[in-house]
């Protein structure tokens, strides 16, 4: 018996009878005080990609981390709400039970659209910004705080996690080459994870660590599962940068690219923050 | 009796005891096959704004267009699936009932996030592009060919709609002022709408007209109620351009400032297009 990698550990779903799916946290991807919500949003995409009804595949998923995730047992309800002749609407809701046998609450809910893609005039007018290759770009040792730090390999280029908080940010832009570790072919889950290892920009923009925490992260799928199933476990180049920072909340931009500057996935999210 | 501006008109509900809303769409905003869909998010949004359960302003909503929103009577299902201390976050569906009065099909869903905002250090790294100012600027005086254009005054600066559809492309940003027409005090619903106004990027960008349509939209909202209601009827600055063109869909990004360069809202879309 082969041991699963962490992400699929996390994201292993067993299928009821009653149509809902049931799965268990490990403590592979927490963090402070839940887990990584990349690993929440690969589960919440997982619960539609591997439902029996599914047709196509995603070209986007919203989340909302609406509270905290406890440890232990939880129940996926995914439920197609449209189905059309090419593309299918999903709206999906994580539970956990109550300790005292009473309405089980909802953590996260998500949407997610999937679609069967043709082929069609096409063009990217977000290039793949001139970096360092991954090779050649040591990669992020820093002292594991947090368990889901060690699920990926970073190798930051630009704007890395500011190594004084001293007050001194200036702008909110990094960019990094990363990847799972231990690597995974990239899929559908993995690169909605990936698409929230970035930081809060707050941090970067502010040299200065407050709380903060991702409230809804979008991401719009422009790889189709032949075009990641290309990329392997190969690194992937991140980019991400906030726009606005406003009583209490940010928005944050990133782009994803493969290591051949194919655009696999362009994400956004509202982040709230203290002080 | 006043007449309500026909965005009010178009987003009036009536709620029942059961706590569902009822409308009925008037043609003010219809476009070619269905309203405008800048409308809908703003009916989909109006169900959590005057929900007598809401809780703080909008801070996030994701609108799925997931089929086509039939002429007539509706009726949306608003549901807080959770409610914390300081943020809600909500579940709508908009529902037609079917004509041979089995289940009703559901034409959108939306996700929101409402939230207490609180003053806290700010910034903005999305700064108003230097522009002419809005009565510099020529309205756009084009024969009206769907009635929700007649809605809004546009009053283009940089990639407005081609006037030849000859294949000459080359980019895919568009900045304009624009208000509703007749004008209407900006608030959270007026602005949901105008982040869906700008046309299909993929007419631009290729200078040829297929069919397309929005798939689903997200808005972060930077401005709160008060900031809003200094905006009065005066003119936005718009800005929308394209990431990625591939295999049927492509995803816009938006961005809005009032008058003053205060952006009031980002916003983002996968959008689907023909050949």
């Amino acid at each position: 018996m082969t041991t699963p990698h962490p992400l699929d550990d996390t994201i292993a779903l067993q299928w009821q009878p009653d149509g809902t799916a049931t799965g268990r946290y490990p403590d592979h991807y927490w963090n402070m005080i839940g887990p990584f919500g990349g690993a929440t949003a690969a589960l919440m995409l997982n619960a539609v990609v591997s439902h029996p009804a599914r047709l196509g595949e995603p070209i986007s998923l919203t989340v909302n981390y609406a509270g905290p995730v406890a440890p232990g047992p939880f129940t996926v309800v995914a439920r197609a709400v449209r189905t059309n002749r090419s593309t299918q609407h999903w709206f999906v809701e994580l539970q956990h039970p109550a300790a005292d046998g009473g309405e089980p609450s909802v953590s996260t809910t998500a949407t997610v659209v999937t679609a069967s893609r043709r082929p069609t005039w096409g063009a990217s007018d977000a290039p793949m910004p001139a970096v360092a290759d991954a090779d050649a770009v040591p990669r992020a040792r820093r002292p594991v705080q947090v368990p889901w730090l060690d699920r990926y390999e970073f190798r930051p280029i630009h704007g890395d996690i500011p190594a004084t908080w001293d007050g001194s940010g200036e702008h909110s832009l990094s960019q990094l080459w990363m990847r799972d570790d231990p690597p995974r072919p990239l899929d559908f889950c993995g690169l909605a994870a990936l698409c929230d290892v970035f930081f809060p920009r707050v941090w970067l923009r502010r040299a200065h660590r407050v709380p903060a925490g991702t409230v809804s992260m979008t991401v719009y799928f422009h790889a189709d599962g032949r075009l990641l199933r290309t990329c392997g476990t190969d690194c992937v180049l991140g980019e991400a940068r906030a726009q606005a920072f406003r009583h209490g909340f940010f928005d944050q931009s990133g782009l994803l690219w493969n290591r051949q500057g194919m655009l696999l996935a362009s994400t956004h999210q509202i982040v709230y923050y203290k002080e």
